[in-house]
């Protein structure tokens, strides 16, 4: 059934959708999304990885393990890793309802000190920030100097607004965040 | 408590200790002790993916989640990933009781179309392989090229043998599969 609006609120709903189309989606799924289209475009290989669970209790069917009981664990390194034109890219997403400042408080300690390894390691770090309804792309870099050197517990948004970059967004991919990639590691190369 | 064994036995034991400490453990726990020893030493940062799992059920607890039904799905990528050197290091660790050739179904066809996209965005992809008390390093490009060219469904000793890297073994780490990395991917770089 095809819905008909008056002309001036069919404009107004298709602005909307159009500008905001991406803010209102789960953000996990914005990127399965993108890495989909990386991937078929051959562009990189990225997933997200399984979250680890801790089984308590399992039974068996047909030769078939069944976990009967089971909890989610912490991941203690970052969701999503791959790798693009060679290089290991390694990062997490996360968001915040808060307009004025980014809590660290959601980023584990263990997440942390993993980004830590991944500089040390030459990899390509960050953190995929949606905030005030843009999405930023952070480097391990920029992250880790602003913990080392402020006692805050939170970002301030202009940090992130001045170190981050705005990740373009559209249809496919949704979130195309190895632009920025490109643009803040790779220079250009 | 400490047992006392006659001269000649605790001899022979000990000998077949030192030079098969490491063929009846788990290939799993020699990897994941490799791991952690590259990490604490700063070599590599590198580990086992969780294995993906289908949630049927679940219920809450003190507003936790709990599984209270899952079942585990078979892996479409390889089992380890992560960085070493700036560089994006897949691979997965099989073994065959099997003397005189490895059998393909061992890799999934997922796993296979997986170690392509690896070796075209430049990542080092590859197996260890243990078999006949050996632990060998075969990378993605000969196994794929023995695919595209046999019609076998197992891969010949001799193949492996003759392409693949004999692992290092010891104490710490048990498996040390990143010089065979340096000898096969980085030729010494």
């Amino acid at each position: 059934m095809k819905v008909q609006y008056p002309n001036n609120i069919k404009k107004e709903f298709t602005k909307l959708a159009v500008s905001h189309s991406n803010r209102g989606m789960n953000l996990e799924t914005l990127l399965n999304q993108s890495n989909d289209y990386y991937l078929e475009k051959d562009i990189a290989l990225i997933y997200k990885k399984p979250t680890p669970i801790g089984v308590v209790d399992v039974s068996y069917k047909n030769h078939k393990k069944i976990i009967e009981k089971a909890y989610f664990k912490e991941q203690s390194t970052l969701d999503y890793n791959g790798v693009y034109k060679g290089r290991y890219i390694d990062f997490d997403a996360k968001e915040t309802l808060n307009k004025t400042s980014f809590p660290l408080s959601n980023i584990h300690p263990h997440q942390i000190e993993h980004i830590r390894r991944c500089i040390k390691h030459h990899g390509f770090a960050f953190l995929i920030i949606r905030m005030n309804g843009f999405h930023y792309l952070l480097t391990g870099e920029d992250l880790i100097n602003y913990i080392d050197n402020n006692d805050r517990k939170s970002i301030e948004y202009k940090y992130i607004q001045e170190k981050g970059v705005v990740i373009k967004e559209g249809i496919r991919p949704p979130l195309d965040y190895l632009k920025a990639v490109d643009e803040i590691f790779l220079k250009g190369e």
